[in-house]
């Protein structure tokens, strides 16, 4: 069997766990990174047998890019890589702006022959498809998602963005129902307080709808801990009987989880017609490895 | 927008509860119900306003016929409704042999240009979904799944079957990692003791792999109670980072919401291109009424 060969694109958390999640996988080869031309100086030493480069075309073939980069920087990317015949594979999470995104990448990727998924880390991604076997499973009714408490990458890159603040880390707190708090750890720039990027922060649209904390801190690191969780309950109603109950829990590391699932999204993408798709528009038999035989033995 | 036609065929438990879920889905409506001709004298109160028959060619046209009678009577039942070009939905649920079936229908319905999904009720079905997706989040690891406690309808259909059993009732008890026993209540035929019953269900394929309790009660009907659950956990590997722990659960209805599923499912398999399918193997979100758009809005 032919291995897919995959580009890794962006080297931060969730590059490196992508990267040992498709060496991990046998039946994938890992074409190279592609990193920014200013960070191929500084390229780790788990890397040394790797291809880093900064131009996709100095890999040779390469079947799917999985894009690692933070999310504001897909909507750019993915379409330089299905112009080129890759399929992509991306973990955008701006919830609003992602059926946007979907019809664009499925217009562009239909005209290029190729196929992309979208959204495809945990939430939005496994989660979703979650939601909705749960809503197959009773169509009327309430699910509630429920974070953490854990270290939220996208928006501890935004905080970062902000000026004034050197290195952040964002929780986020559950609350209950699908209500959620987000402390946001900062090391400041001198002349910077919390409340002046409490200010910033709250105009931004990744923090503007939940209960916010800025608090200073010496070091970010030392704080850190890249583990997260979930917990998605339903209650809803089987035709109509009542009171079905469904619960969905997971303790997880953060971007080798994410970086799991855009593995398994590879290759589950290259099975698909060309479009774009996010995780439930996918037969999740597709995602693994094996003969139809030896899945439906195993796993029904 | 055209509405699906749907048959149940059979009115047992799932039978009734399937019928309550087709008359709650807005893009269904009911073709009418097909039971053994000897049952058309007994057609019970609910079903006064529904065509009741024991031959589907007297329903006109019929899009889906969902089998709701005992797994046993499904790789005879399946082929008379493909071959008459109507899909099928069953909830077949004998394990080791779903993949002989699988293939026996998937034959059988590219040859008449129709579908079928197999095995879709919820353990076999959307638990078969939910082992699908926990392994494509963490490939390395174990899963267990553990049932109830709760009574199997399978199992106590299997146990009514017994010579000398007036009525049964099989609840299944977990015992943890996977391992259950089987409680099994019944009312005896004058003659017939508990030790007998044990050994003809212990040389049963259904019984033979756990242990097993005979239990002889007055009343079968004063045990009864339709609630079941399940507990799948899995821990395992994402890339090369240990211990991802992943949990599903639920407290349900069992024949509501073995019902709802399948109405779930012929809904989603007038979507598919010809041959059978087992739940992992069909998108999720073609389980579900509305729009791309409205669904991508509110579900992922």
């Amino acid at each position: 069997m032919k291995k897919l060969k995959i580009a890794v694109i962006g080297y931060g958390n969730v590059g490196r766990f992508t990267v040992e999640a498709v060496n991990a996988s046998t039946d994938m080869e890992l074409a190279g990174v592609v990193r920014r031309a200013k960070s191929l100086k500084n390229t780790p030493p788990e890397l040394s047998n790797v291809n880093v480069v900064s131009d996709i075309d100095e890999l040779g073939k390469v079947d799917v890019a999985i894009l690692c980069g933070p999310s504001r920087s897909v909507p750019e990317l993915a379409p330089i890589y299905l112009s080129k015949g890759i399929f992509t594979v991306d973990c955008f999470d701006i919830h609003t702006d992602i059926y946007d995104l979907h019809e664009k990448l499925d217009e562009l990727a239909k005209k290029h022959g190729v196929a992309s998924v979208t959204a495809a880390g945990w939430d939005p991604g496994s989660d979703s498809v979650v939601r909705t076997l749960m809503m197959a499973m009773a169509p009327k009714g309430l699910t509630y998602t429920n974070f953490g408490p854990g270290m939220s990458m996208g928006h501890s890159v935004v905080a970062r963005s902000k000026k004034g603040v050197k290195n952040a880390l964002s929780m986020t707190i559950p609350c209950g129902a699908g209500i959620h708090s987000r402390m946001v750890y900062v090391e400041l720039e001198k002349g910077y307080t919390a409340e002046k990027i409490y200010d910033e922060l709250k105009a931004d649209s990744y923090f503007a709808h939940d209960e916010l904390h800025v608090i200073p801190v010496n070091s970010i690191d030392e704080c850190k801990d890249m583990g997260h969780g979930v917990l998605m309950e339903r209650k809803g109603v089987s035709g109509i009987t009542q009171s079905q109950r469904f619960k969905f829990e997971m303790t997880i590391n953060n971007p080798a989880l994410t970086g799991q699932i855009m593995v398994a999204c590879a290759r589950a993408i290259v099975k698909q017609k060309p479009g774009c798709y996010v995780m439930p528009e996918i037969p999740p038999m597709d995602y693994l490895q094996g003969s139809k035989e030896s899945l439906i033995k195993a796993l029904i």
